[in-house]
């Protein structure tokens, strides 16, 4: 018997589990995975991004010569059984590092195991050695997070059709790197390969890559990707995999206006989207539903079922690790009785690791004029940059999205490197509705990326009738 | 005639100027130096910060196989020449950039030259070409900034003793560089060198260098330095500096319970504070008062003189870029009849580029204890951090202070690479006074740095009783 059965611990449930424990609930945690984390931490953003920092050093390590640093040769071999050696030990200690945590809570209980429901008020867990153990609960939260989508291509199942997670253990870098998908994985890792050497072609339905993002910072990146020599193909729809025989496939496409296509890859990386985990959960043992979108909650994240609730990934977008742990962190008030708020999707905040990074929070300048907001535009050239330009980073621009009415910002989104460390401003901004005149006459420290949001401020404030 | 004559076009005079010839006002901008930009531009934050990202670079490219980047050898050579043209190029660009931007605004009169008032009411300006012209204005703004300290040591004038601007355009990279001074510029320029492989010695009258700086984040950056070879010695007291006949200086000092000693130097930077620059001005031609801290004003910046003002560093402490510029600003709104807030020195925030970074914004602990706030303080350790684990700059720490009544953050202060870029959240946490529990319930994105406040501030609440 526990107060509250978690089943998940990514997160969303880890932090959720941890707070209800420290709170004096008796907490069981079931984790199938190698450790605590969840997708994120071992086949999400954390591999990817360790990826990504060798990418950027190789890059910052060829421009050496920009900054008066002379070497023999600036191009690098890179060791990649090393690189897959830092990811394993950098997981190994976060995984570790969030176990020990976990264990110092005295009355959380963290089982690695399979959880299954078997009614509304019990379960079965199947621990590694296949013994079984069933627990009755009073609350129980589904937090099992997603798993990549694979769309039924023929030659899909292809060993060389790799998904975003499969990715992260791959033995070599590609030769030949196809990605079916351009939104933020499949723009992230294509950029690493591309700078690790691959040939990088990326195929994209829709009829822009990064959809989400504004339009005139997914622009900006694309000409980068292009400049780079990544190949990329919109509004192309994927007809087969096809084995060639050899050491690799050929993938089969359409693209518009051009007919129909074939493009040999050694590794193809097939990044089309995420979908809810909700199988094997016993599910049907309860009144919990479940839709193409994922679990069904109500506002407090409640199921159909009472004293079921799920979290995170499961309930479906937006598929963020820091969304998630919000979600938990807000839930976990709930469950203890406290007032809760929970996340505002007009709050979120995200950032692409992409070179340069593009940071989000809030609306997009098309997102607030749909919901009838009187559009403000502050706008900033990285160009004229001085910490930007000192870096030799300069290539990018701000937009700040604020309402000329209420005067609060309600968006932020920046394409520059080092656009995610000044996404917790962002965030905030939006998150306290802080008016544009605040942010002008905020004092940010000279020379930093963060200055760009008050010069924004005040050169918009300059033209706006209305200051 | 002009409406405002505005002395000095640095980071204070220079967007006080454009504000209010915007406004419709006809402004005349008099600065000597070779463009706008002022101390910060030519001789201060921007060209030691791009000494600072060849170190930085150096840095990292020494690190290249901690992320499985194999080089052949990775003691890149320095070309500091090409380091001094990148420097040179830069600092055109941005002084050209300021003077078009000025150019653009009709009722803007920027004059080259050196400005001394006849009245309280004209002045003179002495012009490149030795003409003078004479001319009469409604209110003046006195914003010439500030110069390095000589402080009254035998031999302080010896061409080897260089201050913070000379340095800048030292012509090779010292072999056993002495610095005087553990103030910022020290510590960063001491750093910088070390990096590029000057033998480097740092000099402190105090206790502990970077005095204002929280004293544990001191700690760690010292003992940093130390391990980075660099020596460290405080309570000094400089007796002279004499000429060896060689090639270099003896720096003869006294060091508490050690004695008498001196340690030779080819190049010796004397960086022990600057002090306004208030010669030369025909101040005694008006009401306009100074003492040991500068020009005297009152609460609205207007000197004993009426209809005279003074902004900046010739007003004295704090002298930041970006304080002179809110200043500058807030005094434009002033002189325009609008209601305006002059910036509070508790809301001030400062990176000191060392490596890792310190940033700090509104209060110490210590600072908040003198005030009687009840302190609460939320750590974070960066060890701990997903970003920095993946950057491999995972030593550093966080200190948020807040008051456990008003539950307000009244100071934020980080140690860690990188932590110029989140100051801008700090700040506006601190301007903004906003509540712990609000920063633990805001949504940053991962994985990034700016995390680590909110993971600092549920931390802290976890354990806080008031919560």
């Amino acid at each position: 018997m526990t107060d509250v059965l978690v089943i998940g611990g990514g997160p969303a449930g880890t932090p959720l589990a941890m707070a209800l424990a420290q709170a004096g609930r008796k907490v069981t945690l079931v984790e199938a995975g190698p450790g605590l984390g969840g997708t994120c931490l071992f086949e999400g953003c954390i591999p990817s991004k360790i990826f990504r920092e060798t990418a950027r050093r190789l890059r910052e390590l060829r421009a050496a010569d920009t900054f008066g640093l002379c070497l023999p040769t600036q191009d690098a071999k890179v060791n990649w059984s090393a690189v897959l050696a830092r990811k394993r030990a950098i997981l190994k200690r976060r995984g570790e590092t969030a176990l020990a945590r976990a264990g110092r809570i005295p009355t959380l209980e963290v089982v690695k195991g399979h959880a299954r429901l078997l009614s509304p008020r019990s379960a079965e867990i199947t621990l590694p050695n296949d013994q079984r153990r069933t627990i009755s609960f009073e609350q129980a939260v589904i937090a099992t997070g997603s798993i990549p989508v694979r769309p039924p291509i023929p030659g899909v199942d292809h060993a060389r059709v790799l998904d975003s997670e499969d990715i992260l253990d791959i033995g070599e870098i590609p030769q030949r790197l196809v990605i079916i998908g351009g939104g933020p994985i499949g723009v992230e890792l294509g950029q690493v390969f591309r700078t690790l050497g691959s040939e990088v072609a990326l195929l994209e339905a829709a009829p822009h890559i990064l959809g989400p993002v504004d339009p005139e910072l997914a622009q900006i990146l694309t000409d980068r990707m292009q400049n780079d020599g990544i190949e990329i193909t919109t509004g192309c729809q994927i007809k087969a995999i096809v084995n060639t025989g050899g050491d690799g496939v050929y993938v089969e496409y359409t693209a518009s206006a051009r007919g129909e296509r074939r493009r040999f890859a050694d590794t193809v990386l097939l990044v089309t989207g995420r979908r809810p985990r909700v199988e094997g959960l016993g599910l049907e043992q309860t009144g919990v539903t479940h839709g193409p979108h994922g679990i069904e909650v109500n506002a407090e994240l409640e199921t159909a079922e009472p004293g079921i609730f799920a979290v995170g990934d499961v309930i479906g977008q937006p598929m963020f690790a820091h969304w998630a742990t919000a979600q938990g962190l807000a839930l976990a008030r709930h469950m203890r009785g406290l007032p809760s708020q929970f996340p505002l999707a007009e709050h979120n905040s995200a950032v692409i690791f992409s070179e340069p990074e593009i940071g989000m929070a809030g609306l997009t300048e098309a997102q607030a004029r749909e919901r009838g907001i009187a559009v403000g535009i502050a706008r900033y050239d990285f160009a004229q940059d001085a910490r930007a330009q000192i870096a030799a980073h300069d290539d990018g621009m701000l937009k700040i999205v604020y309402d000329k009415e209420s005067r609060r910002v309600v968006g932020v989104h920046a394409l520059v490197e080092g656009a995610g460390e000044i996404m917790g401003e962002a965030a905030l901004l939006v998150r306290a509705g802080i008016p544009i005149e605040a942010l002008a006459n905020s004092i940010h420290p000279h020379p930093t990326l963060t200055e760009s949001f008050g010069l924004a401020a005040r050169m918009a404030l300059a033209s706006d009738p209305n200051h």
